[in-house]
């Protein structure tokens, strides 16, 4: 953790009121599971990349509340100045420590809206003050690697840079960015910080301070060059791209070093990066990389290549840090079941004017089924305490006329595995590099024309027959 | 701070290679001026509001290397394999801090295109080393700050609260998100650790969980009047609002207690406002609130008032806590002057091929002009180690031939105050809510057609004589 103290308090206040109201009405202990989902398909693409889960659990393990906190708390006041909370209550929150189950889609699985990415199954108090930041984090973690991985496909193989730390929403926002868009398929960085804290390669070139600082920009590429000889991307537009790209091979040539490239940040990426390939191919540096930045993005990516732009590496910022056409995934956490007096389930669904915001009901695992050829076919919710009626019959929640079938013989996986179980974690995360590895390979796994940037193919995701048959029957009761 | 460590490595690696370079080069104590502006008018509005610099001056205050980031720093590659860096100068960075000068606007100054929001004047690789974070910080609080001033306006002195926490990028995108919400013009906050870290109030209300987790609408608000009776906002929207704001009264009827009113979070705000506002005056509940939330940003906000909603609290989170519709500050940092080995300043642009993106050369102060009623009237950039050549001629950079003249008696203010003089900070910050005061009544200086929130009337920013001719002259060279 960066942080120099818990992070309790990272929290909406109406979750320190309801946990109060829980407590005193002494139902805190009463068991709730919670899911969180988010409902619209992230940039318009089909698919959310799971990401925030190891910064969730160390958040969850530190989760404590210090006595600054609890005095912070202690002098909140309600509208007529009474105390907000008795004494007794945060005597509690001393002692408090999550003590209930932490499921999740590992980082890296791709992931479908109402699926599922943490379910959280405990005492109802602790369940619920854990809801801000774990939405906090996981939101934001996700919808970055998400951006990642639709700017790294379109790079097609190419290495892709994050750029973005100094345009990024403060300073966790360039650093868990970093995090999360090396998971979604960035190779580096130029966060020194995000390189320290996670292993993240780092990379850099120039800025055009550094060529103004000089009187010709020649002069500046020789002093670079004096002193780092192994290190030379040079930053090629401030003045002129062509004249820069011809100062850099003859400084290259006079210092007789291996050039790693340069580096255009303005201009037309296309026409001036084929004038420059050939420039450098003529000087005999065949090797040398063309790097841009500048407002990159997917779409732009992929324009690029498509008019034979000669780019290598790509720098991308603003575009990909901040997500900036969909800066935030709508992530929510709903309550899916209480236990009544008695200990049995009542199962809950949030309901809604229209169908497709309804929630579905139960302790919901997901179980992704794959074909003969290892493709994903079809997710199916069903609910993990109950199991399966039917193993192979998935239904449309939206549609219930709509149903896919499966092949006995076809391959499954559950994607939600146990974190934490009665407070103690259980799960230990794989590398930074792994995760990586693991969102390329299940991307992979995924039909081409689901991961279309727009409209893609849609992707089933069907209910088990259960978990439809109750979603109907309480929205009935509700509606009654 | 937050943070447990010195945000040092908070920074784009070239700032590294290129202090690096001065340092090898011996250029390390040269005198150089860099300033953070920003091109793009935020929002297609007109002004942003100045925000991030109490946060900025903790980072350089608290900027230094840790043995952990100089052993990090260490390890680093170049692409041959060969360290990146030399003991030296790893020796240096462990005594550095910042020597130079800090010039900025104050938080809550209403800042235009071009004009710097700080200015950095000292050794070049001091200097160098801060401009990632700096930008990092500022971009971000500006343009929350900036949204903010527009949401509250729309609120028309109702009170706004800042509900963003879940959907924030991050951790700090919540928390100085929200510092930067209140400088905005938000009277409140969900997010108790930013309550806590800055002494903003707290608010909250119910989640739909607490609702569901009784069997019925109506105990669920027993039981909260029960718990808080000094607190009940009642969320009415879980199954039906009317129906809800029904049992809330019911509720409060019964109890005897003073609702602080009732929360909608779906459906036609303005419709149901206005109905339920009817209920809530029937049985004498003409003091209640109604508050509204769910995508709410100021045009959302504006169009419901025009549509004679009974809406006086308003809860904005994603819109505003993201800067949904520009979720980044396109600010950069820029050389703008620099000494030469004699001590005489060297003027720098930045050229393009687009005149608009093109730099402006000097150390730039910027003058506002106020009219006999205290309005600002237009502001002009000069050299604050120049002078001014003329009071009150302002010309404008991208057409000479617009040239504004101010009257000699009016009144105008320096933008720019001193905050660090050779690394000490000589400037006190008002509170937070000191600067909300400041930003509100900042805006009230500007004319309301420039306030708009489209297309609003364009501010003049003009340069004064010397420095137009100075960008001139140094355009024409570096063309030639």
């Amino acid at each position: 953790m960066i942080y120099s103290s818990s992070l309790a308090l990272l929290t909406d206040l109406y979750e320190l009121t309801m946990a109060y109201g829980y407590w005193k009405l002494g139902m805190m202990d009463r068991e709730a599971v919670f899911t969180l989902t988010f409902r619209r398909r992230p940039f318009q693409g089909s698919y959310a990349i799971a990401a925030g889960l190891e910064t969730a659990i160390e958040f969850i393990d530190n989760f404590h509340f210090q006595p600054s906190d609890l005095s912070y708390l202690e002098n909140l006041k309600t509208a007529n100045g009474a105390p907000l909370f008795e004494k007794g209550f945060l005597d509690y929150l001393a002692n408090f420590s999550f003590k209930g189950d932490l499921y999740a889609m590992p980082e890296g699985t791709p992931v479908f809206p109402y699926e599922p990415l943490l379910l959280v199954k405990g005492p109802i108090l602790g369940a619920q003050l854990l809801e801000s930041a774990l939405l906090n984090i996981v939101n934001f973690q996700t919808i970055i690697a998400t951006k990642a991985s639709r700017i790294a496909a379109a790079a097609e193989g190419d290495e892709v840079v994050e750029f973005g730390l100094r345009r990024a929403q403060g300073i966790d926002g360039a650093l868990s960015g970093t995090r999360a868009s090396f998971i979604g398929g960035c190779l580096s960085t130029s966060n020194v910080f995000a390189g320290k804290q996670f292993g993240i390669p780092v990379k850099g070139t120039q800025a055009h301070s550094w060529i103004m600082a000089f009187d010709k920009e020649k002069e500046a590429f020789d002093a670079y060059t004096e002193v780092l000889p192994n290190n030379c991307l040079y930053l090629v537009d401030t003045y002129n791209s062509i004249e820069g790209a011809k100062n850099a091979i003859a400084v290259a040539k006079e210092k007789k070093i291996n050039m790693i490239g340069v580096r255009l940040d303005s201009g037309d990426l296309a026409k001036l990066s084929i004038q420059i390939r050939k420039l450098l191919d003529a000087a005999g540096f065949k090797e040398a990389k063309i790097m841009a930045s500048n407002e990159l993005d997917e779409f732009i990516i992929r324009d690029l290549k498509k008019q034979g732009a000669q780019i290598n590496l790509w720098g991308v910022g603003t575009n990909l840090i901040t997500a900036k056409d969909q800066p935030a995934l709508d992530g929510v956490y709903k309550l899916a079941a209480i236990q009544d007096e008695k200990g049995a389930w009542v199962y809950k669904v949030k309901i809604s004017e229209q169908l497709i915001k309804t929630t579905n009901p139960g302790i919901l695992q997901t179980r992704r089924f794959y074909d003969e050829s290892g493709r994903a076919f079809a997710d199916m919710m069903y609910d993990m305490e109950k199991g399966l009626s039917e193993r192979n019959k998935l239904i449309d929640p939206l549609d219930p006329t709509r149903i896919q079938t499966i092949d006995d013989n076809w391959n499954y996986r559950d994607l939600l595995v146990p974190i934490i179980e009665r407070g103690k974690r259980v799960y230990t995360s794989p590398s930074l590099s792994s995760i990586q590895k693991h969102t390329s390979n299940e991307l992979e796994t995924l039909c081409p024309t689901v991961r279309r940037f727009l409209h893609p193919d849609p992707y089933f995701v069907g209910l088990e027959k259960n978990v439809y048959d109750l979603k109907m029957q309480l929205i009935g009761d509700l509606k009654k």
